[in-house]
């Protein structure tokens, strides 16, 4: 079998990434004749692993897909082929367009338990065909973006970069995950076209295969150096003391050599960065940056900023590039309402919100965040902020509201200085926040169940 | 920012799917006038979470992508743009292509840390641009197939489905993780584009939302199984035993009416199960079958065949989408020669091979694999088959290797057949399995350290 295209997904085909369930439902929509509006709303139960809150992103990437979204010839040809659809029903996927309103969180947002993302209102076919699409776009990039922000919180300030790419699954994963990143406040990735797509200055050292190929390590430095000045030299690969001291025998030998930064990748980081420092500093090299990677995580940074190590940027890789210790959150797709009227399904043990929503977050006295109210959509709330806005309204993307998902990375570093210090831990902190159900809301419940 | 293509990645963007270090060192190798041949070895150093094997996968889709790897007028354009790049180096580029071999595992074939399962000869620059596209293309399939043997082999012969496209990380590991899936065995996937493109079967049945919709469960019921005949209908909406019972008096109000199979998505589900199969054999409808999905992975799939639950077919979504337990492995790619000369990264506490090796695998007198030998790949081993094989030559995929290739499921389920059974557990085994160094390959090492 060949692969024409890498990725396998085109515009052409995007509509066919779905669940096949999705189709089935909607022939039987189309064919019972409903056709009235329904309600899906987006959300999450329990918050994955050590998270305090989750960065809510995505929302805008996807937006922008669904107003795209049609079942072209080839497609519709495909479905066909299946042998399971109405001739008559492929002929209605033909015109189908989303032509409905989407609520959504401004990308970069703190979300809780139980708190909408999103909140999809269409023609119930519309509305339903989004589940999967949406799920596995806003899952992707909520889930890194959420991983990311831990690393950035931890590094108080030094520059943290994504090498992760390698790690991450697959392509759309890569590139996606630069722009989950750039959100969150990274610095810089090592992946080009994540990094020239999404806007994110490109970072690069060298490999140990690049030193290993030349007889000597020292040759290997100056080449490089020389091609790139002002570079990163990795000087780990027989042993870094070693390594550090043969790039300032370089700078001493060959005047104008400028190198950036040493890397260090293996050891005992925090102690070969104080010996390195000292080395440096020693050479009269205070310019000469350090920077770190080797299976870090918000944790192992946290510990080298703590105890001073003299890092001045971290590279990581394997720990961000899936979240690897909550690589998935268990966000549902629901319908809340259908032709007017709330539902929700029976669910022992769960929440289960039923009506379109919305959400107000409260500032205390010092100006942190103490607290969400969830509230009916049309409900009146004197007080906190509103957080749910209008991202596409009866098809068409909100020009206002796209600008304003550009600023996302910087909503992000307003927010962090406005979350109660508990959230901002690496341990769970139980309840991590409250949420809190509006009085329309519960009635609403109540008279639902 | 406006996204013109969903993945974001074609073909003429392929090459810039990589870590910038590599086109640095690039140009480096290329300034330098390094074009000797290196040899690159792909392998990861422990096995993760609870695995006691992984199962090579993705070889030969990232081979066929390299056949076809080059830098367009675009993507040289870009390159350009970023400004540390020579202008006679970007048109060296413009006539990039991979002229050299790879060795490799067949897709299928049970691997065990320090064995390659890639390697990788050709002039330096051009084995050394592979590694960032080859490590992610690698490690998604390897540990998607992975996890899903895991399920595999737990169900015991009960078909697995796949439902995992809404927890997948984006696009490209949705749609290759069904080509995973398919090698490691599943029976079916509920995603569209996934299943087409990668032969699989597609599976669906319907979700809450659509019995909410409805005013009356019934009705969901009746207006979906007239519409699809043997279609799967979903239970436990309201209450999985009451959902039961409304598809037993369907099926009798409505002669005629096919149902295929009741899905029990929450609760205790061997109860459950075992509830729904009394009432349908109760009342005579012993041809319906049962499906259950709802958070399970390997081991509540496990507790569930050992006890006997009456479920014929299990749809496994999150822990499967993103190998919940074991997102990531640590692959690397290394250098392990350059001009005919072994190389080694000196890693205290790790092995590194140096040389172009080959795996044999023996088996016992009762069938089962006893033990790999990793020798030098043109040392004389005589026992065990090789496991190596040369996957593109010059360039060029071999078209016999390729047809092999194919053939990947067929190949996992033989080998679940012959791996010793402490195996096949779903806890680690240490030492999980015998891997020696040949004699050869042990010289060789002392002498490159």
């Amino acid at each position: 079998m060949k692969y024409t295209s890498p990725a396998n997904v085109t515009d052409d085909d995007l509509a066919l990434l779905t669940d096949l369930y999705e189709l089935t439902m909607l022939q039987a929509y189309w064919r019972e004749g409903m056709h009235e509006r329904g309600v899906f709303s987006l959300y999450f139960r329990k918050l994955p692993g050590q998270r305090n809150f989750m960065l809510a992103c995505g929302q805008q990437y996807v937006a922008e897909l669904v107003t795209q979204l049609h079942f072209s010839p080839s497609s519709l040809q495909r479905l066909a082929d299946v042998g399971m659809f109405d001739d008559r029903f492929l002929a209605w996927l033909e015109g189908f367009r989303f032509t409905g309103d989407i609520w959504a969180l401004p990308e970069g947002t703190p979300v809780f338990p139980n708190e909408p993302l999103m909140e999809v209102e269409a023609p119930i076919a519309e509305a339903q065909l989004l589940e999967s699409l949406v799920l596995n776009q806003v899952q992707l990039e909520t889930v890194l973006a959420s991983k990311a922000v831990r690393l950035v919180m931890m590094a108080k300030g030094r520059p943290i970069i994504d090498f992760g790419m390698r790690r991450m699954h697959g392509m759309d994963a890569a590139i996606r995950g630069v722009r989950a990143y750039r959100t969150a406040g990274l610095a810089g990735t090592s992946n080009v076209l994540g990094g020239l797509i999404h806007d994110l200055p490109l970072r690069g050292t060298m490999a140990h295969s690049y030193v290993l190929a030349h007889d000597n390590e020292q040759e290997a430095f100056r080449e490089f150096a020389r091609q790139f000045p002002g570079t990163t030299l990795l000087v780990d690969t027989h042993d870094t003391v070693a390594g550090v001291r043969k790039v300032i025998d370089l700078m001493a030998e060959e005047a104008g050599l400028k190198v950036g930064a040493v890397r260090l990748d293996s050891g005992d980081l925090g102690a070969l960065a104080r010996d390195s420092r000292r080395l440096l500093d020693d050479a009269g090299h205070q310019e000469v940056k350090i920077v770190a990677s080797s299976g870090l995580d918000e944790y192992s940074i946290a510990e080298l900023v703590d105890t001073g190590a003299p890092i001045d940027a971290f590279g990581v890789g394997t720990a961000l590039g899936v979240s690897q210790d909550a690589p998935v959150i268990d966000l549902s797709y629901k319908l809340v309402e259908y032709a007017g009227k709330p539902r929700v399904k029976h669910s022992p043990g769960k929440i289960n919100l039923p009506g379109r929503k919305q959400i107000y977050r409260r500032l205390d006295s010092q100006g942190y965040y103490c607290g969400d109210l969830i509230s009916l959509r049309d409900e009146t709330v004197n007080e906190g902020e509103s957080l749910l806005t209008l991202l596409v309204k009866q098809g068409q993307i909100d020009e206002a509201a796209l600008a304003e998902a550009d600023r996302a990375r910087e909503r992000v570093q307003h927010t962090l200085t406005r979350l109660p210090p508990p959230l901002c831990r690496l341990e769970s902190t139980e309840p991590s926040y409250s949420v809190e159900l509006s009085e329309g809301l519960k009635r609403l419940q109540r008279e639902t169940q």
